[in-house]
């Protein structure tokens, strides 16, 4: 247990924060996206947060914790789905939601705190007419270390693949969690040593990230009574090289209507939609594509009224997690799955799946560059019965080629490739010998000898909460 | 035969040069590349130069060769390699290039008489942080709208395919040959019925195209001991979704030595090159990438001294038709092919051509996007011997899936897809219905029962120099 009187008193002027209430709640994310999550994680509490305001202080605290053996676990704004910023043994949660300075702007990129929101980094980029390459759909509320920390992609990834594409983030600075902390400076392939580790390796502090141009996307939402026939549109657009989009996704009927409310007053109960944002000097050329392909606009913010645009979200609040999220405030009984449906043959694979589950598992694909191709991931609804059959519409999922990231695990390799990931295993040697940095989330270190081949779940026996 | 003085007189005010030197420089495009161009074309010229300054004057020749029945072959700057600009019944040739003007810069768009130079466009455009997405080597000196009707990529098609993918082109102004000339607006779809027509079916007065967003580009060339390696790397490099490239290259050794005269002091004989314009802030990862492969970096504009930049053209500069111009320039014998490399297997397709042929046809690639994936299209060198061994060389390609767009015909149809364009006839027949614009360029006009499947070489019978 933290001697939380001890720490505050290393900790010296560092804002801090031991109100249980308040704690408990920053200690959360998204984690109720998941029955399996919500079960497991719903009583994890942190015991103190602290709010750096500077690298400085970052590394004060670092020191102390290290000092006195207490866990840290980092935190941006908290929107992870996955538990990612839970403290699962307690201790320190790191709040860098108030380091969140613009550093600099230049042409192609920028330079921020971690805890800069991403919506905020554009509002001022946009001032020197470029704006983020990706960003996920709680763009208003997510800080951007955290999406690289914690994210994979999002929207702009039809264009430049996923932050783990070599370019997509071009300089991370961290801090590591030992007697006398180091600052580092990463770029190129040492980027992957901390990207997506869940702050399991080290304090991001500082990152710069490329820039693209900015431009006003027009929302289009496109209608068709069939699934897959919104999906081959979807699929023809993003690969139709001369047309500029920055997301690009479809949702089968009844999705749309029953959990799109705002959006509901545009849509038939029928409809399965393609949810776009076109740069506008691509409206025109998409409108003669989507013309001769008899795709139906239900709407689109360039020509709609004041009125009609009054209170709807902008289309990328529908996309992503955002898709999954409007489902659960209608239904709580929903959750997803994360889907890869691998280039050439994705629409393929997404009709087998289609095929297969029907309503049981609504469709959700998000478009997406992958290795140079077009191809799709998706996010399918999946209205939930038991945890048996999620497990078994994952494993039809995978045994017909379409592997699943599981979004009902908590730690790094079971959301993701289910195996050791031996550079980032390596760096937290290096950079949190005592393993105090958000323990739990990487296999590999908690217990070297877990087997990957006997599909059993991991259990952290360090996870406070379930004792 | 042409009534000059009645057609001057029918000009009024209108520029117009009949100093028979003048005229036939002006009638002249870079045909000479091909030696089979060189022999057919090299008599042809017009009777009269036209230079109209505004869309009135335009009209009023039109309406003025009507009604005398004189040809009338529109021409840009002359920097086509097919002839695609010569007058081959004589007549007149219309000089768009004082029609030059650039009407308005949006974000995204730009609009521009139909003779407004590319670099010169850019030069305005980049005052708002934009440019062009596509042009050919001949940036410098090829008007817009000589390359939309005569052109069909270039530098930028890496990113945005070719000119030919709806929304590369957002809307042409055109005027008709008729009793009345008409002008027209045309967009969506109906671009394709004037778009590399060579000007056969409609004069341009006004263009309309997408903007990109501009950087200071960086030039680097890349050395490999082995082509296949240099192919092998500009490939990955195509498909490397977070890094960001405006043009991608391959030229197999030892034409970049021998023939790249200002570059070659940075480079060995045995040197095959991949050439880059490299994006400023994907420098570093793309570094990363390149020390991972072992590619050994040759040159680069952004550390290169003043000394060193010295008279080297910019990298796109040996690119495309410039690397056949910079051999003709050191071996004249010399002249090349046209070959796409079709995905999936384009890489495998070039590996077999260049085992064939080895040093008979050094290899040459412009790697594109074509139809959302990246392909590769190749301008080999070829060491003309015969044309009898050029066309065996050409039927090589094609029997091992690799097609020949063949640069050594004058007309549209045998340069392109062997097959008539259905669209572009249609139109001709509504917009040129005396066949007075650029005649004997589309077969399907000159010849409708021509038959595709005979292999013969069509003769224009009203090609007036070779009588």
């Amino acid at each position: 247990m933290t001697d939380i009187s001890a720490l505050k008193a290393a900790l010296g002027d560092i804002r801090t924060e031991d109100n249980p209430a308040i704690v408990k709640q920053k200690s959360r994310d998204f984690f109720w996206y998941s029955p399996v999550l919500k079960r497991e994680l719903d009583a994890v509490t942190g015991d103190l947060i602290v709010t750096p305001k500077s690298e400085a202080e970052v590394i004060q605290v670092l020191k102390a914790c290290y000092a006195q053996g207490v866990p840290v676990t980092p935190r941006g704004s908290g929107t992870g789905n996955y538990g990612q910023a839970m403290p699962l043994s307690g201790g320190v949660v790191l709040n860098l939601a108030e380091m969140n300075a613009i550093k600099s702007i230049a042409p192609g990129r920028v330079v921020t705190e971690p805890g800069a929101v991403l919506a905020h980094i554009d509002r001022e980029t946009r001032k020197t007419g470029q704006e983020l390459r990706l960003h996920p759909s709680t763009y208003n509320t997510a800080s951007l270390a955290g999406f690289i920390a914690g994210g994979s992609g999002g929207v702009g990834s039809i264009n430049w693949g996923g932050l783990r594409d070599l370019g997509n983030v071009l300089r991370l600075r961290i801090v590591t969690m030992e007697e006398e902390p180091r600052v580092l400076e990463l770029g190129g392939w040492d980027l992957h040593k901390v990207m997506h580790a869940y702050g399991t390796n080290g304090i991001i502090t500082e990152v710069e990230v490329p820039l693209d141009v900015a431009y006003d996307w027009v929302d289009v939402v496109v209608g068709f009574d069939d699934y897959m026939r919104a999906v081959r549109f979807a699929n023809l657009l993003a690969n139709s090289d001369g047309l500029l989009f920055k997301e690009i996704a479809t949702v089968a009927a009844p999705v749309p209507h029953d959990y799109f409310l705002r959006h509901q007053k545009f849509l038939k109960k029928t409809d399965s939609v393609v949810l776009l944002m076109v740069a506008p000097h691509a409206i025109d050329p998409f409108l003669a594509l989507a013309a001769r392909e008899k795709a139906e606009i239900r709407y689109r913010s360039d020509t709609a009224s004041e009125a009609e645009k009054k209170g709807l979200p902008p289309v990328y609040e529908l996309t992503w997690n955002h898709t999954t999220l409007r489902g659960l405030r209608v239904d709580p009984s929903i959750t997803y799955l994360q889907v890869l449906y691998p280039f050439p043959d994705h629409v393929e694979k997404v009709g087998r799946m289609t095929e297969i589950f029907g309503d049981e598992v609504p469709g959700h694909l998000e478009f997406i560059r992958f290795d140079g191709n077009v191809a799709c991931t998706g996010l399918p609804i999946v209205r939930y019965t038991s945890d048996e059959r999620l497990d078994e519409i994952i494993a039809i999922h995978e045994d017909n080629g379409c592997p699943i990231f599981n979004p009902h695990r908590y730690t790094l390799e079971e959301g993701g490739m289910k195996q050791t990931n031996e550079v980032q295993l390596a760096f937290k040697r290096e950079a949190d010998p005592k393993g105090l940095l958000n323990p739990g989330k990487m296999v590999a270190w908690e217990n070297p000898d877990f087997d990957w081949e006997s599909n059993k779940v991991f259990l952290f026996p360090g996870l406070r909460a379930s004792s």
